[in-house]
């Protein structure tokens, strides 16, 4: 292992993540909340060894794929690990523990807080969580992408292993051009929204915050009650809407942009995302409104902003959706395992896998009447390879299998079966919220070390799709390379 | 399709089903129980009906594949249903859909019961029930391969669908000599069971009952506190261990027979099995020790009899285990999920295919360094078929996607997670008790006639392994011939 070269790309990363701590520390120096030396002081650390870090000489220019999935991993890791200290330092959470889990959460977009009080949060403090929540939510590595090429490393590798989804399609032969093209979307959708959230009252900060949680699929927000806090349809909508964009491949998007609307409309995965979404919102619209709701409108507003947020593992509420019946509390748990689109920001096992196990269950039908038939499995016309349904069907077992020995671990709290089980999926699809303890008016306070241990791995296994840290931690005799 | 044939077979299966009800009318004039008319009526009935088919002209010999699959499910169905007769007729049941649940549930070996107090039940019905749990362990199917040949029709197709499990390890060339090994091994099985039972001081009665509940991993009971009845640890301990037994793959035990001491224990998918079963017991004593047991003893007693009793899908109980910490609840849960092994009695998702999972997941982790390597999968050094895995893979995930749907569909009977999420895998799995409202102290009278009506096509579904019943229900140009 070359691991000259992985220490010099963390100098590099740490470097960019000092700079990304500028805009807090300046919000902290202009609001005088009394934290600006805490940012100052990490931003020097950072900078420091950062430096030196990236002095090292590189050796050799090529990278293994172990080296690839190590620097990956590695990337996450350190990032949060750093990205932890002003949280310590201004005692926003009460142990280091804490605040790498609060750190692994943004980072990995996934939105759970360990902090029960965020109105009492400093503006720089909640910009930070935001901020970084919002630069995860595309993934750091790709991020990234401006520098490994000037490492003279061919980033190609990795990106296979950091774009969410298991489909990595290519849209212009340049991994550069690619990343600043979804790059361009991601900001783009995010002034919008920022733009309209103003519009609709909201202060400009907070627009701010709200559309990088949004965007971002994270889901942090300036509130204690989410977005409930803000008694507006039209707020309601617009953050609703924008996530339910923000979990469809990127990859459409540069369809639409080329003008090729008919590829938008046609695309599988995201006929099946809008149709899963579409037929949730109804059911628990309609139940809301045999139940409870006496306004029909009202019911199908506040189920389709929930269905959008947890099936974009978002996060955000407007309602408490605890107190709503198992009915619409079990679709909106389902929700949670399928989560949004591959190549978004989104967690989840992602609709394209669900896509394909459909299709494969599909043709395993048709093969015990035609057991010598050649059926391919196709998706928007185009034959999926062996090797990625084998991929597929790996992935959604490791989801499982980790999903099933989770919860028998996170159940030594003596929590209730809700309360353990979505807690474990949050953090595998980097949701944030579920039910019962960690539900709208919970937070992951009440959890040991151990098991506030235990998540923050959970997230970054469910974000980094389990293989590329299992890569790390295998015998050294399966990579003998 | 060939109808004829397949109304022929479910003739002569009618006329096999009405001499099984000759114990319990014998019984039932024996106890004076009055319910021996009931009984009388449905002999009739099926023998007059079963005639009549059985005399319909075949047609053709060969069946095809669809053919022989609708063979299968409707045996499974039209057993069920003609077997549901005396339980309405001498008002067991409320009403049919109830009494078809209770066959259904008997025939799958889940032994589910809509009968609050069993313990008000005439020998007669109560011996109805256990015999056709004992009879539906094996395979009502595997049961009727002595006719199948003799109407001229090959039955190893239907072997293939029919037993539990995704290898069919042939272990004699001939069909039938297989059937005649594995139901001596069975029938000893219970009767070795019966005597020691009857040695621990159980009445000649229970210990029929008991055993055929254990041996076809149903668990039906006389008693209403099932095995919690028995203060004896001896007892326990007897049912327990053939539970355990029971669930083994049968042509393991051929091995064994045969002299092959060294396959016989070296059988990758049984040690999982007694692996996993025997980590449960540990974890689940060892919290029952640290909260609420005195003694350890006692502990690892109540603790294997339940991990036994669950795994093996046989719903046995000694305590109410629905009291004990989420933690031990929570791995209960997942041994409802992966059940026992393939080519035993036991349902479920199956070890043999967990054990498949694992294989495939290391195979996709090594396959990251070694992209272009051929890696098989083996098991017990024989190398497993892509088309096995792609079925093993099928299987898992329609389990899962019908687990999650169902679960939404019951939860509209507004109970907790505990109580719809065991149902289903209690269901699904041909286990019978969960937790919550299915627990230990419950039954299914509870539920709404379309929840009931429900369960029955899960239970049918669980048994015949999905693909039998969806080769009945798929659109006819899928099966074109």
């Amino acid at each position: 292992m070359n691991y000259r070269i992985i220490i010099k790309v963390i100098g590099y990363i740490l470097i960019i993540e000092s700079l990304l701590l500028i805009p807090s520390f300046l919000i902290e120096l202009y609001t005088k909340a009394g934290n600006a030396l805490a940012f100052g002081i990490t931003i020097i650390l950072k900078l420091s060894i950062g430096f030196l870090l990236s002095r090292i000489r590189k050796g050799k220019s090529n990278i293994s794929v172990r080296e690839g999935l190590t620097i990956v991993s590695m990337t996450w890791i350190s990032i949060s690990l750093f990205g932890a200290i002003p949280l310590y330092l201004t005692r926003t959470t009460p142990t280091f523990v804490d605040a790498f889990f609060e750190m692994v959460s943004c980072f990995t977009a996934t939105g759970a807080t360990i902090i029960v009080d965020v109105e009492n949060l400093s503006y720089g403090i909640l910009f930070w969580r935001s901020f970084t929540q919002w630069i995860g939510g595309m993934g750091i590595l790709l991020f990234t992408l401006a520098i490994l090429p000037a490492l003279g490393i061919g980033g190609f590798q990795l990106y296979k292993y950091e774009s969410p989804g298991p489909i990595s399609s290519k849209i212009v032969p340049r991994l550069k051009d690619t990343a600043k093209i979804l790059y361009t979307i991601y900001i783009a959708l995010t002034i919008i929204e920022i733009v309209l959230l103003k519009i609709g009252g909201m202060s400009f900060f907070d627009s701010v915050v709200y559309s990088f949680g949004t965007v971002g699929t994270g889901g942090y927000a300036t509130k204690n009650n989410s977005v409930a806090y803000y008694d507006s349809t039209y707020i309601h909508m617009v953050i609703a809407i924008f996530m339910t964009l923000s979990a469809i491949n990127f990859t459409n998007y540069y369809s639409l942009l080329k003008g090729k609307v008919k590829d938008f409309f046609r695309d599988e995965e995201m006929r099946l995302y809008l149709g899963i979404q579409t037929l949730a919102v109804i059911f628990i619209a309609l139940n809301l409104y045999a139940t409870t709701y006496d306004n029909l409108a009202l019911a199908f507003r506040d189920s389709y902003f929930q269905s959008s947020s947890i099936m974009t593992t978002s996060g955000y509420f407007t309602v408490n959706y605890n107190l709503w019946t198992p009915f619409n509390k079990v679709i909106l748990l389902a929700l949670m395992l399928v989560g949004g689109s591959a190549g978004s920001t989104a967690g989840g096992i992602k609709v394209i896998r669900i896509l394909v196990l459909f299709k494969i269950i599909k043709r395993e039908v048709k093969k015990i009447f035609h057991p010598r038939a050649v059926l391919p499995v196709k998706i928007n016309g185009k034959v999926i390879s062996n090797e990625t349904i084998s991929s597929i069907h790996s992935f959604t077992a490791i989801y499982m299998i980790i999903l099933v020995i989770s919860v028998i671990i996170i159940s030594l709290e003596g929590i209730d079966l809700w309360s353990s089980a979505s807690s474990v999926i949050a953090m595998l699809s980097n949701i944030g919220v579920g039910f019962g303890d960690v539900g709208p008016s919970g937070a992951y306070t009440g959890f040991s070390q151990f098991s506030i241990f235990y998540f923050t791995i959970l997230m970054l296994l469910g974000r980094l799709e389990f293989f590329t840290i299992f890569a790390l931690i295998v015998p050294k005799k399966w990579s003998n390379e």
